[in-house]
Parts: C-alpha cells; sequence; structure tokens
C-alpha cells in the first residue's frame, strides 16, 4: 500500500477531434517515480433526466444505440452544449426528447460513468409533474417514446434487463430517495 | 415518432488503437435513409466487484483518476483479459487489489457505461464471506482500500459523494436486492 496516489503531467499527444469525444494520450509520472501513458477520452459533459408522471410512469425512450447494434431503452438524455448549465441541458433534453414540461424539477448528483479513461461527467435530474408539449427531435435523432410503471423500471434494473448506467443510477437512487 | 430506429454501416476510418481503448469513425444510414457519423470509442469490456464482509463493511478502493486529477472512491474493478470470462476476472480484480477471495460470489448484472459511443460492456458481481490473502498490484497501480460500512457506501451514493458509475449501480442494486 502506498501513501501517495497522484500521478503528474509530462508530455501529451493529440491523437482525434472529433464532434462527440477527442482523444489525447498523456506521458505521466506515477507516485514511485516511473513513467506510464494514459489514454484519455474527453467528453464535454452530459445530462439525464428521470420524468415522472402523475401516475409514476417513467418517460423512457427507445433509442437504437450504434455502437452496441441494438435498441435499448434509456431515460431521456444528451450532451451538454459547450458551457450549458446543466439543469437548463436537462430541461431542454426532455423537451426536445418526450416533448414534456415538469412544475417538480430536482438535482440527483452526478455520475462519471467510466472515470478510468472517458472523461465524462453525467448530471441526474428528477422531473415530476408534467405537462406535454410537442417533440423537438435533432434531424438525426429517431427515438420512442415508452411510458413504463416506475415500480416495472427499478424491477427491470435490479433483474438487468435496464443496461444503460444512468437509467440504472437514476431510477435506483430515485427509488431509495423517494420510497416510491 | 418514426417506425424504424435501427441505423447501418457503410463505412469505417480507424482514428486510434491504444493499449485500453481504440477509436474510429463510421458512416451510417440512419432510418430516413439521410447519412451520419457515429464516433465509437471500442473497449474489450469490464468488470467490478462489490465486497462485503462479515460486518457488512465494504472494501472500497481509492485511486487516482488522473482524466479528473483526483482520487476517488469505487469497488474493485478492471479491465477484462482478452477472452476472459466475466466472473473469473472478477475474481481476479478482487484478488489483486484487495486480496479477498470470497466464499459467495453472485452476479448482478451488467452495465453500459455509456452507451452513445464507448463500448465498453461492465460487469456487476457481489461478493460476500471474504478470507484476507495479499495485493497482487499491477506495477502501474496505486489504490488504498478503504473499509467502509455498507449503509454509508448506500448514503454517500444517494447524496452525489460517490460518483463512480459503477460503485453506484453495484450499491444500490445490492441495498434493494438484499435488503440490508
Amino acid at each position: 500500500m502506498c501513501d501517495r496516489l497522484d500521478e503528474t503531467f509530462i508530455s501529451r499527444e493529440d491523437k482525434f477531434q472529433g464532434k462527440i469525444v477527442s482523444l489525447h494520450v498523456d506521458r505521466v509520472r506515477l507516485p514511485n517515480g516511473a513513467e506510464a501513458t494514459r489514454e484519455v477520452v474527453d467528453h464535454g459533459g452530459g445530462v439525464a433526466v428521470l420524468p415522472l408522471d402523475k401516475e409514476n410512469n417513467v418517460l423512457a425512450v427507445r433509442q437504437y444505440r450504434y455502437v452496441f447494434g441494438k435498441t435499448i431503452l434509456e431515460i431521456p438524455a444528451g450532451k451538454l452544449d459547450p458551457g450549458e448549465d446543466p439543469a437548463a441541458g436537462g430541461l431542454r433534453e426532455l423537451l426536445e426528447e418526450t416533448g414534456a414540461v415538469p412544475e417538480i424539477y430536482q438535482p440527483m448528483g452526478h455520475i462519471l460513468p467510466s472515470p478510468g479513461c472517458y472523461g465524462e461527467t453525467l448530471y441526474l435530474f428528477l422531473a415530476r409533474g408534467l405537462t406535454m408539449h410537442s417533440q423537438h427531435l435533432d434531424p438525426d435523432e429517431f427515438l420512442q417514446v415508452e411510458r413504463v410503471p416506475f415500480d416495472e423500471m427499478v424491477h427491470r434494473c435490479l433483474t438487468g434487463e435496464i443496461e444503460d448506467a444512468k437509467t440504472v443510477a437514476a431510477v435506483l437512487k430515485a427509488k431509495l430517495l423517494l420510497e416510491i
């Protein structure tokens, strides 16, 4: 067991700059003085909202996830615009993807989806007292809204049927915080 | 709302090949016939284990996460070796990072940490009835084991003090599945 844990920057090589992520590889000094490389995927941050209607249904979205070659069920979510406040970004994504505007809106902390090399911080919110307007999807965004009873969502998270990490985190946090 | 959600492959450009991740950009056909690009970060998959001792303390690990420039508290976890069975990988990581060998070991499903463009699938296990042996850390791995009462870990997940997504998912799943 070591006392010091921190690693310090030596040098950087930029490898990729995309629309969603960029990637660089740093040389770092380890706590024992040795050198190592760290692969870092940069991401501008994301936000996800758990929307609950008056009957305690979750407004979930079914979306094709190209990386996994299938559709999965998630809560509404998206990438933050540069400089965007996470709370405002959550309301924007909720409206765009489901058409819902909440009366009650509260933060549920944030998660680091994969802190080993993925730089995303993802903020979680709970939205209740929903008024329904129309969806405003991006031109390259295709999804279907599914209303799922909250208890059924909790069950699907516990059985592993819900795979998406932010959805598991938000649903189980809400279950324990709200006791519904 | 559209009926079809799937996107089909048109062409690929490989952008980066590292030790932990690789990255490619695909052109895809969208459900409406238009073309779009998808940035895909490939990852060989990971495994995380929630270890509970006889007094219901979690054996958590404090680790420096270079991407975020700070130490965070997580459950023991790591990357799967190529072709490695997730259950075996979890036992390996648990032993390497904490020295613990469990009597009871059960799966708690898997999560997709960030399915929009990050290709990691992360398997979760619960380990109890621990016998302690010695740690076997990799030469470039530095971490400190902290025993934290299970209820305190649940509390820290709910307040947002625990940021790591796999730790939040595993701790809250165990809380609701075990009712401890």
